[in-house]
């Protein structure tokens, strides 16, 4: 029977009355604040559907969430955007501890940017609970806050064994969220790690999912890891705890530059690794293509187990950089300082890595990395052709002749690899029955991910093969619009709070005295119209920052004079619900006079900002990113980078850049200072250091002339 | 095809041109020193089998072993005796590392006392690698060395998943080791404990396997522990590693007098212990007939973890003391002198006792014990009838008034329980299909291990039904011979020689004087005929001790006078080779003039020891028992009792007895001492104390008169 609803009163009743066969359909429109307990006994002939109207013009807004908890029950269409969860979870599969969901499924759904108001109130967007769920065909994008985008759970007898899919999903750009809980799919955890999960992960698209260093984090048992792109993702699958998962025919596409964007990290017992793509991907050590851990000799529960009897075979890298890394991970060397349950020294054991194939189209001198030693790795059958080029390890390899075949511009496949060359054929092998395309491997010899070298193209970068079907994950392109601004009073605000995301304001020469401060909210260039830089000076009467950065305010400045009067921040972000990142861009500007050039409050986060060929000087503090606290391995920013800039008098926190906590997993934090002028500064520095970088993870200060600073 | 083989070298050779279908036939005869491997490509229709010509026939004596690798072999009818292994297995299903077995049986064979020379020598009897093979019908007894008697190894691949079957065997006495690694079963380690193992062990009579406190450690997953009959055994079934055990309609048979008699020990998640039948047990703690462990958070790999998700279904127990203990090794008031890392306190979770029936002859007011709280765990649907007693947690049970049915000596079921009670219905319950008996539960609304109340006695300690088929298990009881000896020269050390185990020598009157020591290596009985005790005295030319204890020797000596020289042991074992236990029992007796009562060497262990109503005087030592030094958890005897004795001028050691290593779960070494005086003693005690039992778990020193000893 169908139901068609509009308000979410009629929805509540109509869900308490649900039999198998039920319709609901929410009428299009927009409902505000629903919170959807989805209770039913549906069949598996005659499921309970609750579909939207028009899939994709039913939107879920405000303070909003979803229970679903009983059999066959079906949700269809909905898109969760411009709100957040009251609760843990966007989407949970329970409603209570027992009362959980078998067979249900959300599927055609979208969910973006629908985060919590604070980075560090951590939820879930979709939690998986009971048995047999399916989250398919759903497009996830946006997620700043704290909380994996996707969780298992497996506490209680009655998630274990859930075979749970996760399927033709598009998992959209996540934001480096800036320290750990920043994993797309997290499938259990440690505590859980004992048990059997189950769970397919299967022909999603996974872009530009860099949240944190794992883009999926095993943690339990039996887990399938089949079909996936990974396409520029700065981080890793990884099994982290738990054992026994395939990993079984993904590809995995770098850019060639971007050395964040990493490949499988393995950790614990009895994974298989096989018939897998990767392709252009330069990560090092734990971003490695090939990352195997060191364990700890009888590791905590939460810890690092040693590696055990994995399988790494018929596996083909193509341009990858030392893509085969041992013993990640050892802190051998830190044994003198460290607990012992903390020293990872153990190396993997009964490991094979067997009829790979790597083509380099330049030469690696360093195929294989060995942190700590590999001797509990067996390498047969793995073919290369490394250009000529010689390379240490020589001998777990067959040098060979072969050549790269273009499919497309992400997928170059070897071809004509010597039938010579015999494939290992270890324990349980012949379970490998297909190759990364499907293609049956029986009766044929050849080593790498392809069977057949005729070959037609997967386009596996076509999105609409992705999510929901009625929802476009590229956006349109929208040209950037120019709009002139005069010094005349209020022209720039309004300028600013008409402009569209992406466009550009130029400003005439002249002084802008501002009373209000400047509210950025979207991604907006101010720039000097003219060679002469316009001045842009902050009333003596403004208290507040007179930038003030906001959710998704990224802001490009160019070619201005900003003037303080001692007080205001130059740049700032809000004191509280930055629930979106910010970004700040500087370049070829004259600060001033102010409190501060740059106050990052807690819990705001800017995956970028830069200062360059701008001359800062006579203010309190420099650029303040240190209120991460916590230490929960938190930072406010990603990337700081500091170029041809000249600090002059700046008082205290020049640069104060800070990380907390033990986490070494998290590898985040970077700053860059380089061809930069520091003179005079630091005259009230409390600690006598400069440039505060305290757990900042990657720091490289180059090139810049100190010149009477007052530091120890 | 057919091959009778008569020599050992014959066997290889025969061995050497198996096809599928071959069967050796070993000529009845023994095999001095063999060692069989045997490797061969059998198949189901047409395995390869090495048979004895007459089962029992064929005797495996001296330094033999057996590997075993390749598939569908088979070896029926050998009597491993007389001897011991060269290698750490007697039986190994494999060749090498990567050379297993699969598919491979032993069948109908016997291995008895087939020790090494050294307890401290670990062995295996049988070891289990590979997948899919069987050891089933053998009896298998008297392990004294170190090392479980059958372990399933699961390093690497080829070993995991292995389905193997240990069905229909009897597990005759393993007498005590002393200290840990007495195990009877032992599935995998800690370092394979996250690996799936799906043993079965099923249908197998466990006797006396007092080996150590656990009589079955499953260290892997999956494991299914079956219809087994765990007879007087001082020791539990533990779930010490691993999870998801199925526990499923064994029998728990205690005397009701022995507290080291246990049932199930659990640690670890998802285990279910459901139609089993506890009788008689009145274990404590650790061994109590259902012991809950409390966990290490964060456990290392080799610790404790926390029990979550266990269930605990349709069990009956029957005179049971206290059968339920939550909290089992907490040690949270520990948590000042013990690392974090070894504090016990993290309690079970998500745990469920249901359905379960308690019948007490005798009331208990203290049914379940708490060591720490079971707030983790959901009582309901437990019917018990105590006698009208009245008991704590009475909220838990359903006090109801059933009746007792008596069906054979170790077997009383619980008749006509309410058919009000509903059974709690858990997540998966629909998987406890039948009950201890096997019948259908579906349509049944019964709890307890049983549905039906019309019960045919299942004869559970028919021991026809287990073991090999020509192995009678039951020793014919021989009567006790008397011989009468003098005091003429060398009569005592002849009738030592002529008797047979369980002889009584029987003393006349007069000076027995011994130069060469007397060897007893087996049960003997040597006392003083008349109300006149016997003087034996060693001479002074005698350098060895008066009795020496051989292995199997067990001397009871009552009513003499033992003269020593000032220089020898009036007792003590070997110095080395003490393959077996010795024993001592000593009433009525008087020791003078030693310079050590009793001296255990390092590697020797004894069961018991005891000292009754006797006079020690005079001796430069007392009692030694503190040579187990290695510190593993090993000590020199079980028991030791002294009662009613008198120690006069024993100048140091006068008790020393010695336990090392820090093992919480070996719960040995066990002092009693009672209504005895010691008179100045300790004169030249170093450490200034009389009495030392470091390490010694149980002692009580109780009723004693202490009188100008030399002691701090
Ligand atoms: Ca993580
Ligand atoms: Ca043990």
């Amino acid at each position: 029977s169908k139901v068609l609803v509009s308000t979410k009163e009629a929805l509540y009743s109509a869900i308490s009355e649900v039999k198998p066969g039920t319709e609901i359909v929410l009428a299009n429109g927009t409902y505000t604040d629903v919170n959807i307990v989805f209770k039913g006994e549906g069949t598996k002939e005659a499921p309970i559907v609750l579909r939207a109207e028009t899939p994709g013009k039913v939107f879920i807004e405000g303070v909003s969430n979803v229970q679903i908890g009983g059999s066959y029950l079906v949700i269809d269409g909905l898109y969760f955007r411009k709100g957040y969860s009251p609760t843990k979870n966007v989407i949970a599969f329970r409603l209570s501890e027992k009362e959980v969901a078998t067979n249900c499924r959300v599927t055609n759904c979208v969910i973006i940017d629908f985060n919590q108001l604070e980075r560090d109130k951590d939820d879930l967007w979709v939690q998986l609970y009971g048995r047999h769920n399916s989250l398919d065909h759903c497009y996830i994008a946006g997620k700043t806050n704290g909380g994996p985008t996707v969780r298992v759970d497996l506490k209680g007898n009655q998630s274990i064994r859930n075979f749970h899919k996760i399927t033709n999903n598009h998992f959209g750009p996540r934001p480096r969220k800036g320290g750990a809980r920043g994993e797309t799919i997290q499938l259990g955890s440690s505590y859980t790690s004992m048990s059997p999960s189950n769970t397919l992960i299967a022909n999603n698209l996974f872009e530009e999912c860099n949240g944190e260093v794992e883009v999926i984090s095993s943690k339990t048992n039996f887990n399938v890891i089949k079909n996936n792109v990974f396409y520029k993702c700065e981080g890793s699958v990884v099994t982290r705890h738990g054992n026994y998962v395939m990993i079984d025919g993904n590809y995995f596409i770098g850019d060639g530059v971007n050395k964040n964007v990493g490949g499988i990290r393995i950790i614990n017992t009895g994974h298989w690794i096989v018939n897998n793509y990767f392709y252009n991907l330069i990560g090092e050590n734990f971003r490695s293509p090939l990352a195997v851990m060191n364990g700890i000799p009888k590791s905590p529960l939460n810890r690092y187990n040693q590696v055990t009897d994995v399988v790494v075979a018929y596996n083909t890298y193509v341009n990858c950089k030392s893509p085969w890394q041992f013993g990640v991970g050892t802190n051998i060397s830190q044994k003198e300082v460290l607990p012992l349950s903390e020293i990872r020294s153990a190396r993997a054991l009964r490991t094979e890595v067997v009829n790979n194939v790597i083509f380099n189209t330049e030469g690696d001198a360093h195929l294989i990395v060995e942190h700590d030693k590999a001797d509990g790795v067996t390498f047969m059958a793995n073919a290369i052709n490394n250009q000529g080029v010689d390379f240490k390890n020589k001998d777990k390899f067959i040098v060979s002749n072969f050549e790269l075949k273009k499919v497309s511009e992400e997928l170059f496949v070897p071809v004509g690899i010597s039938t010579d060359i015999t494939p290992y054929t270890g324990f349980g092998f012949e379970a490998i029955k297909t190759d990364l395309f499907g293609v049956k491997r029986e009766n044929s010899n050849s080593i790498g991910a392809l069977v057949s070298e005729n070959i037609k193209d997967p386009v596996i970068l076509d999105k609409t093969k992705y999510g929901a079907s009625w929802f476009v994950a590229d956006k349109a392109t929208v040209e950037a619009k120019k709009h002139e601004v005069t010094a005349a009073k209020g022209d720039l605000e309004a300028k600013i709070a008409a402009a569209n995301s992406g466009d550009i304001l130029e400003l005439n020469a002249g002084t802008y005295a501002i009373s209000n401060s400047l509210k950025i909210d979207k991604q907006l260039t101010i720039k000097s119209k003219d060679g002469e830089k316009a001045i842009v000076v902050a009333d003596k009467a403004l208290n507040s920052p007179l930038f003030q950065l906001n959710p998704y305010g990224i802001l490009t400045i160019e070619n201005v004079k900003l003037e303080g009067s001692g007080k205001q921040a130059a740049f700032a972000s809000l004191k509280e619900n930055m629930f979106n990142h910010f970004g700040l861009f500087v370049t070829g500007c004259e600060i001033n006079n102010f409190n501060y050039v740059l106050k990052a409050y807690k819990q705001s986060f800017a995956e970028e900002i830069a200062f360059t060929n701008t001359s800062i000087l006579n203010c309190e503090n420099g650029i303040e990113l240190s209120e991460e606290t916590n230490d929960r391995g938190d930072y406010n920013v990603e990337f700081l980078t500091i170029d041809n800039c000249v600090f002059t008098n700046v008082k205290s926190n020049v640069i104060d850049y800070y990380r907390g906590g033990y986490d070494e997993s998290t590898i985040g934090g970077n700053l860059m200072v380089k061809n930069s002028t520091f003179k005079n500064c630091g005259a009230k520095e409390k600690n006598g250091i400069l440039l505060n970088t305290r757990g900042i993870v990657n720091v490289a200060i180059n090139n810049n002339t100190f010149t009477n600073n007052n530091i120890k």
